[in-house]
């Protein structure tokens, strides 16, 4: 009998040793632009289907823009072989939620520029997209480029399908603890796996809420707050901009890292 | 009660219109450069586990260099409002099999490069990553190219994760009707869809074999027939190479159009 | 003694053979999408330093998206050899001139997506930048696209360093003869071709008006005429906007083809 | 009189404000993989045409793979305004030369991943082409990615035109500083500036070697030094295989920044 092709995901073959993602766990390190805002709970509320409900804060959520550096488990030397597959942008929209009463956090809407990217965040709920993201970076050896300092401004923007989608603005201005960060950056995730069945007409094969994990949480020196800015552009393509109006509150520059172990299925719709 | 997110895909919201793909029925039109093989069945049996077959000529397959211009049902306007969304290239290799004694095809490997193709090719158990396609093109306006006759050479190449993956040319003799086109081209397709479980060491959320559906096939005047060569690179991230040494037989270059209306689940494997 | 290095332009070797464009005749295919407008002939006039003179109806311009098919003469075979280096797209700002008395046309903004292009083009008095340009194409194969014809809308697009600057369509209405198609299109090109010293302050190395030749110019069978829009959308970069209001009078789609032979310098400044 | 056009390149305008690039003084960081390799002189003399002269230790080179931060001088924001117009990658060919005893390089063969860059470099004499730069990146808080320390590797990659041409890897050993930097790294640059004519069969416009300045030069605290390896692979469309064998010596990993305050005409050869 021929036995079952093999791998964490596409490409199956004969030895899985070629899949475009392979199995957790995941380490990353990432460094955040985040942007946090309030919007009109009602506009949030929507995009919280039972059993989630809003954030114990309803409204508040933030853009992120964000630099990864990123490694499988079963390939630790992948950034010294084949560095491309360990290097990627995203821009992504976030907002506040809770699980029965246990606050955390939704990915709504979210871009990133590569493609091993992109399907890890669907086997996670990330409603990943194909995207171009700007991220300010400043050298300490260029003489003309100011340091790291009160007054230096970040920004970060995200394009897709030709179309500018969001920008926003970081003015640093002082530095505070990573347990400052405040409600809903850095809480766990709440996430929506999906994936559509092939049969016309047919409710999806996959639908349902998971959570997270997050292991080794660990946060850089520095962590950054200061002012911010967004702009959500329109598109026809895109529903970014459903959550209408964005106060901005504050903005914060860091880095961090954690391991992914897996998720832990919650709740299933189908 | 809030209502469940909507959408045929991600990303998922309360009036599901930003979906990176719509439902079936998809449209498709394609230009095709595609090189037949014969490889060693020993070689291409394991990619085809039970009930899956191989084909009544085991061995033969063939690597399509192919351009594509598609539309999803319910935005029939999308190349007036938004081109970049109806057109991409790709690139893949196929191989005949049968199931339940019907011929067929089942692709093994693929790269495009637009993300909303690679995500409906997931939906279709099309193992899709991102890369670029080159593809000649002549056009009879340019006084120094040739027209598409005998003896004009066409190329087409993959590439992915910055490594050349493989190329081909088809030097045209003479037209063909399309009737002629040997197996498996143009056959029915089996296969494989997959969607990994989120939770660590669990078995997939989707694995079954599905025959996808095509209605309403059409097929350009000119059905170019030559010979074919064809070069496959080795990367250590990919086992497009597996297949062993492939004979090239002959090559086709072609236009043909059709209507995906959804496919059928035909065994389960999870 | 060692002799001189060889090349027609960079990179300059021993042999010569590796130029990244070769020298001409260049040999040029291209789908037009153009789109007549009128602008402030006070807002033009600036863009024509004497000699040049504005053109018989001053204000008179088009924007063209466009795509190309191009080989250099001494590489005839490089659709089949290297495809990549024969296509591309581009987005242009046109506007009418005239040099003593004869009325021709000069490109004051384009952007383009391959290398080889925006060097030819410098080498041309093109200003040309890097962008990615959309541009709508319609299969007779896909069943759901329509044919060109009246009402059918075509869309260009262009988009550099991350922001969306034009973008214009085209609803076809009837055809007319290529003889019809008004100026300043298909009119002589007078260009202004730079090259900066490197020694700080000193003037160009090179500031010259040029005419560039077009010899075997034929046109596709088909022209056709209809409604135009147009958006400039301002970008703190770019100056294509510094043209103010564009009143759109018409609009064009029709392939074409010619061999540029070579230039002839009518006037230098520096 | 309408006055002539403004910018320090295209495109030329009324205000010239939107030059693709800003006057100098330019300033850069940059981050280098370099790797030393000795060459069969016989097959470097060829490149450097009279009055360059082969360098003190003739045959010596080095493959650079880089990542730069720059800004001119009149756009000191340009990293918050907009932050892809600052960043770029490269991958290079350099020899050792002299001219008039004085030991200088050159950079033979060069690939960048920006059009600004690939302009500012044509103007300085850098045979710049577009292409795609893998370099590795070693993030401190991913658990699974080891520190910067010895053992640890470093690959950088180089692709154009769908083909992958270069690649080379550092295993760090030991620090040194940048003192011990052997030569014919960061040493003088003498360059051999072009601009073809448009004129069918006439002299380059300009083809001139100059001595480009550097300013403020600084170093990064730690300069790694390693074991190296170097691979080429041939193109039809490339010479950079033409210096033959290289026997890679060393490697080296360093920060570096300088401001290029302009250079200086040595020679015209037209």
């Amino acid at each position: 009998m021929r036995p079952p092709l093999k791998g964490y995901c596409y490409p199956l073959t004969p030895s899985g040793t070629s899949s475009l993602v392979g199995p957790p766990p995941w380490h990353y390190a990432t460094e955040y632009l985040n942007l946090l805002f309030r919007a009109d709970p009602d506009k949030v509320a929507p995009f919280l289907p039972e059993p989630l409900e809003p954030g114990p804060d309803p409204g508040l959520g933030y853009v992120a823009f964000s630099q990864w550096w990123s490694l499988w488990q079963d390939r630790p030397d992948l950034a010294a072989t084949h560095p491309e597959r360990t290097q990627y942008r995203e821009a992504a929209v976030w907002v506040g939620c809770s699980y029965r009463g246990r606050p955390g956090q939704i990915c709504l809407f979210i871009w990133v520029d590569n493609d091993f990217s992109l399907a890890r965040g669907w086997f996670m709920g990330f409603p990943k997209r194909l995207g171009a993201i700007e991220f300010s970076e400043y050298h300490p050896l260029n003489s003309l480029m100011p340091p790291l300092e009160s007054g230096t401004v970040l920004r970060g923007a995200a394009l897709a399908h030709g179309e500018r989608l969001m920008e926003g603005t970081l003015t640093l201005r002082d530095r505070i603890s990573p347990q400052e960060l405040p409600f809903p950056l850095a809480r766990p995730l709440f996430h929506i796996r999906h994936f559509p069945s092939i049969e016309a007409g047919a409710p999806p094969s996959v639908l349902e809420l998971v959570e997270l994990g997050a292991e080794n949480v660990r946060f850089g020196e520095e962590v950054w707050r200061g002012e911010g800015t967004l702009r959500l552009f329109p598109s026809d393509l895109e529903e970014h901009t459903a959550l209408g109006k964005l106060e901005v509150l504050e903005g914060y520059h860091y880095h961090s890292g954690y391991t992914f172990p897996g998720g832990k299925v919650l709740h299933r719709w189908s």
